[in-house]
Formats: C-alpha cells, structure tokens, sequence
C-alpha cells in the first residue's frame, strides 16, 4: 500500500522567521527514502485552534501526520493536547518517562529537574512511545480512523535523532515498495544550459524520473526510482546515471556525494597527498570546509588567512614589491601566495584565493567579484582568473570562490583540463 | 484594518528536502515588519491540482496570499496558470517584460534568451507588474474578492530582492498600525534558566510580548509590540528591554545586533584594535565568521589554521616540546599559539583555539567536545578550558567553541568577568 505524508510544523517562531523549518526538509528527504510520498508541509503557530484545523485537513488528505513542535515543557507547547482532542484520546502519565527526563536533568545538566518538565511526560493512551536519548521531550505515534500520528520534538538536531532513531524504524513496517534516487552533482554549468542539454531525458521520463535543482554556485540533478526492491530501482536508475555522465561530461564532480570538498578530500586521501590553504577573500571559508568533515587531518593540513598585505608578505613571504606593483588581487600575489602557503605548511598542494569580496573595491578600481586562485604543487603554479557571484553579494562571491577554487583541484587531481 | 496573510511555497524540491523553504522565513520577517500576522505556510509540490487546493483554503482564511516559486521557465513551472484558473483571471503577454527578460540574457548571459522563457513574460491581465532586476522571472500582484494574491519567484536571492523591493512596497499600503520588535541576545545561560529567569514577564504580557527562541549555541529572546506608530510601540519596548538586560545581566551581548563576532568587531572599531585567530578545531570558522562581516579588513588582520603539529610549531611557533609533553589539545599549547598567532600577525589581540572536535578523540583520551582557548594581548595571556556540543556531533563542537571565543574576547574588550 502506498502512503502519503503530511508533515505539520508548530510554532509561532516559524510564522515570524525567526527559524527555517529545517525539519520538514529533513523529514522529507527521510520519508523519500522510505517511498513514502509527501503532498504538503504546513506551518501552524502555537494556537489550538488553527493546529486542529491543519490536522482536520491533513487528515482528509493523507495517511500519515508527522508533527513537528510544541511538545517541549514551556507554557505555549500545546501539540499533545490539541491532537488528543482531535484524534479523541487522553493523556496519561507515563512514569518510566518521567523518570528518564529527571535522570537527564540531573546528568547532562547537573540539575533537578524543573516542575514544568512533568508535562513532558503526558502522553497519549495506547501509544508507541519514542524515547529521547538526547533531549527531554519524548515523542510518540498512534494510529486512529486509519491514519498514523506521529509526534516529534521540534529542535533540530532532536527531531533529526528522533525521526532517524524512532519515526523511520516506525514507518519502515508500513511501507511497501521502495523509492531510490541518487544526486548527480555538478559545477561549471547553468541550470538552464543543464535542462537545454537534458532536456529530452528530463521531460520523457517518468520511472525512474530525472529533476533539476539549482543549488548555491552548482546544480543538481536527482534521477529517481520506485521499484518493489532497491536492486530493481537500482537496476533502473543505472543507465540513467550513465546517461547523464555521459551526456554532460566532466562538469559532473560526483554522484552521491556531499560537497566539492568531500570529492577533493576522497582524491586527496587516494593519492596520499595533503593539501592547505592561503586564504584572503575566502577568509578561512576553504579551511572551514575542509576540515568541517571528520577526518580533515589525514589530507588538511592547514593554512593561513591573510587578511592583510601584512599577513601576506610577513607570513607567506609574498614580495612586498609585488604587493606594491600589482596589487593583493593579482596574478603575481596569488601565485606568491600559493607558493608560500605550501613552504611553511609543507603540504604537497596548496591553493591560494585572493579577490574582491565587496561590497567595496580595493582601492584599485578591480571590480568587485575578481579573484585569483592560484594552485601550488611540486610540478609548478597554476593561476586563473575569475568572476565570482555576478553582483549577487559578498557571501555568493565568497562562495563562489570556494567552489572555484575546490574544482580547481579536482580537475588538477584528475588531470582533467582546468577550463570545462 | 488588519491583514492575514498565508504563504504558498510551490516546488517538489521542497517536498522531497533537496532544500528547506527559506523564502518563508524571509518573508514572514517583513510581513510582521510591516504588522501582517502571518497564521499559515504551506507547502505544495509542482501539480496543479494540489496548489488549487492550497489556494482554496487558503483564501477562506487569509486576506494577503504570497506565492514563492513555480514561475520559471521549466515545464513544471505551473503557478501562474494555476492562481489565474482559481481567482478566474486570463495570461496575457507583456512586451515590455519580454523585450526585459531578452535584455538581461544578452547582458548577465551574453546569449540569446531561449524560447521557453517566453511564458515568463506571460502575465495576469490587469494586475501589478513586479519587475525582476536580478534574474528572469517577474513577479505580480492582483486583488480579487477581497484577496490579495502577489507571486514571487522561488530561488532565495531573488526572491529576498522582489519582496523587499517589490512586495512589500505594494503591501505597506494595505496595512495600518505596525509591529514593531527588538532581538535580545544572550549567550552563556541555557533557553530554560532564561525562561526561569524571565517566566513573569513571559507569561504576563499581551502587548508587548516577550517570547525565547533557541538558536544553536545561544537563545534569543524576541520582544514585539503592536500600536498605531513605531514611536508608540518603541515606547511601549524600552522599558521591556531595560528589564530583561537587568534581570539577566552580562549574559545578554547584544540587543538587534547580528552575532557574537558582528559584536566584537564593533568593539574592536571603536577601540582601534585588531585581531588575529589560531585556530586548530575550529578549523577556520572563527575567520570565516570574523571575515563574513563587511569592512572585516579594519579589525581583522588573518589567521593560521594550524590543523597539524607540525603548522602549530612551524608557522605559530608553538615549541615542539609543548606539544610533546602536552599534547596539542593543551592549555601550554593554545597559550602559545595565541601568542604565536598575535606576533607573526602583528594583531592587538590573538585569539587561539584547539581542542577534540570529534568523531574520534586525539590519542591521548581527552574526551570529545574539549577545548582550550586562550586570548592574548599586550597584558598577557589568559586561557580557558570548555567543554562544547555536550555529544552533540563535529558541526556543534566547532560553532559552539567558536561562540566560546568570540564571548571571550567581548567580556575581555569590556571588561567583564570572564565567568557570566
């Protein structure tokens, strides 16, 4: 039987944007794996009235409810009780719950636990209770008029433990069918010249299924199959993933992969080689992504930020009189860097960025968005020049270096040719 | 009169997670800027009948509808035709925006704009016209039974530009009275010992309201105010504030203002001083953070991320014997490297940070989530030793060891008390 989810966020700090609702898209991708179907999110604030008639709805229109929110021990968290009434069952007190919520507070807090925190523990009558290892708030489902409610605390990082940990095993037993899909990732093509190239796959297909979504500074493209088993989905989506590879060629970084810099440093750790990084307009983000995945160490072995001319020439040992002649965002001061950079961190390969990041120019009229990436080996310096962000402001041209210059070093790491 | 306004976000992508709905809190921020309450979101995927249905319910409960999405070029891109079908409107073709969006490709994409972007330029007959500078997809506004119904593009910086510039123009005139609201910063109190604190004023107050926000690794406090003006709401504000800066002390660092590091850097202007970071867990964040900010180049001389020992003692100086008997993860060793970092960078101050950010510990026992930060300056070197992210994963280590240190070079540029 196939089902179809609705996911239900509470919380007024949602309706005033004080937060994404980052666990919808969580949740999302997690159901997707599950092959089950979502057809809404909704966002209620901490309001009964306005939450019964979201459930009212949601209930005519899917099989599964998954809420998000206000089961947490403060005064506006009003889930439980609001579908308790619409679902017609009670609260009861689960003391096994609430002795685990007083023996987190006194373990992680060091504190007895507060009067309010008891609340936490009401939960509905005959249902599955999902224990939280990581928070206070318990979550919990039931099934009613043949349609399962699930409950799930709203932090982020507790619902994205609780649905991986409680809601998935749940929901796993009610599924039928599978749905696959793998990511193709790509840098150094438009989302538009993608679709022109893709276009008949894209529009022809429908299982497995080809999408585009367009990503800060890259595109990527979901190809997607619902098979009765993953290796029948997998079966189908093969010659698809081929196609595409084939079809776009080296812009394609990886298939399944989480990020430029996951590619880099899988290519880096392959061929024993290390990496670090002269950073001025970048200002450390090339660090901050390298060594955000576990593991860094292996292939990262630092860099330097060099903020200033002199940081530049006193730790990199740039030349003051290129600094002089050409400038900090230049050719020659970019290489310097470069070279700099992979003498005193004594890695194999360094990259260096050096641009303008705005919103103001540097003094020399270069227009904003420039930079040079220069890559440093045993075999020599390469430079190229670029025009990041396209006036989108300074984060997208700091970003956008960023991926420059990791493609950079994938296409050297591959030997692939550096313009696409 | 006052509005009720409903938020449609139109994509698949949303709905399969590939990206979290980003434009609803943007625009849920400017909606209760200009006083619009916002009851609902909704999110429908790119099919026709599912967006009727959400529009349906949606002008029965709301006077104010904002789409996001859907109005690209791609053969999924159903919106328009769609509001236009329920709210009993015709497209018509506007030359002006076709012969705009054949202008911009021939000046950002130097080529000739691709047929399929033709139906951009098809609009509602008789509705508002917002122009769209910063990509392809215009935007509209129309009134129709007593709705407002605006349509905005999905991708986040356009649609950030279209609603600030376009929307909400278009929206202030509707609305009469306003809402006015101030951010309270805090860092160093967990959001439950705030609510403690603060559960009086919290729970009491129905204009202005006082609301906690959790935010990784600090808590917001929100408070908002309805009145006829915005002098008479910031009058009814300041004594709220004064009130919860007295009742919680140094903990509060800020009240509107960005971060901890946008703090910082404002403290370091007004006192003429620069900074530098040794960073070895944090990998670059602090940097990254510090250098996000414009103008960072006044107070932000560099850094070294000194991911390696071999960076630490080469680069920052760190004597290998201090790492040897110490270890890296050490207060000998971030003390030297604070020191290291302030000299080679020639900064006022240097901050340094070294400590376990996990997965796995660093052969010498000491436990995940230690850190060691230590501040240097011309009146010496104070450290201090944390334990960060409580086990809660890599990503939360880094950011909240980052917070750490931006809280201890803002207590030490005040001079607070190190301990809140």
């Amino acid at each position: 039987m196939s089902h179809t989810a609705e996911l239900i966020a509470v919380g007024t700090e949602l309706l005033l944007g004080n937060i994404a609702n980052t666990d919808a898209q969580m949740i999302s991708q997690g159901l997707s794996a599950l092959g089950i179907t979502v057809h809404n999110h909704t966002v209620v604030g901490d309001n009964p009235e306005r939450l019964a008639e979201a459930l009212d709805i949601a209930r005519r229109r899917a099989d599964i409810i998954i809420t998000t929110g206000g089961l947490g021990p403060t005064y506006d968290d009003l889930t439980k009780q609001t579908i308790c009434k619409t679902f017609g069952r009670e609260l009861e007190l689960h003391q096994d719950i609430l002795d685990e919520i007083s023996a987190w507070f006194q373990s992680k807090m060091g504190k007895k636990m507060p009067e309010n925190n008891i609340q936490q523990a009401m939960l509905p009558v005959n249902c599955t209770v999902f224990d939280n290892p990581v928070g206070t708030a318990p979550g919990c489902a039931f099934q009613e008029g043949g349609v399962h409610v699930l409950m799930l605390p709203g932090p982020p990082f507790e619902c994205r433990y609780m649905f991986e940990n409680r809601a998935a095993p749940y929901l796993e037993k009610l599924t039928d069918g599978v749905i696959v899909s793998h990511e193709i990732r790509i840098f150094g093509m438009g989302e538009s010249s993608v679709e022109e190239t893709l276009y008949e796959p894209m529009t022809r297909l429908t299982n497995p299924t080809l999408a585009p979504y367009a990503k800060p500074n890259e595109v990527m493209l979901r190809a997607t199959a619902k098979a009765d088993t993953p290796e029948a989905a997998e079966a189908m989506l093969r010659p698809l993933v081929a196609q595409v590879q084939d079809m776009l060629g080296d812009v394609v970084y990886g298939v399944d992969v989480g990020s430029l810099e996951e590619v880099v440093s899988a290519l880096l750790k392959e061929r024993d080689l290390t990496l670090s990084a002269a950073e001025s307009c970048t200002g450390g983000l090339i660090a901050k992504r390298m060594t955000d995945l576990p593991g860094a160490s292996a292939v990262f072995r630092g860099g330097v930020v060099s903020y200033t001319d002199a940081v530049k020439s006193g730790v990199l040992g740039v030349p003051e009189d290129v600094l002089a002649e050409y400038g900090a965002v230049s050719e020659p001061a970019a290489r310097a860097m470069a070279e700099g950079c992979r003498k005193i961190c004594g890695s194999d390969l360094a990259v260096s960025v050096t641009g303008v990041a705005g919103p103001d120019s540097d003094g020399r009229g270069t227009e904003v968005g420039t930079v040079f990436i220069a890559l440093a080996s045993g075999e020599g310096v390469i430079c190229r020049k670029f025009s990041c962000g396209k006036g989108r402001g300074r984060d997208r041209v700091r970003t956008s270096a960023a991926q420059y210059a990791f493609d950079m070093i994938r296409r050297s790491l591959l030997g692939l040719p550096q313009e696409p």
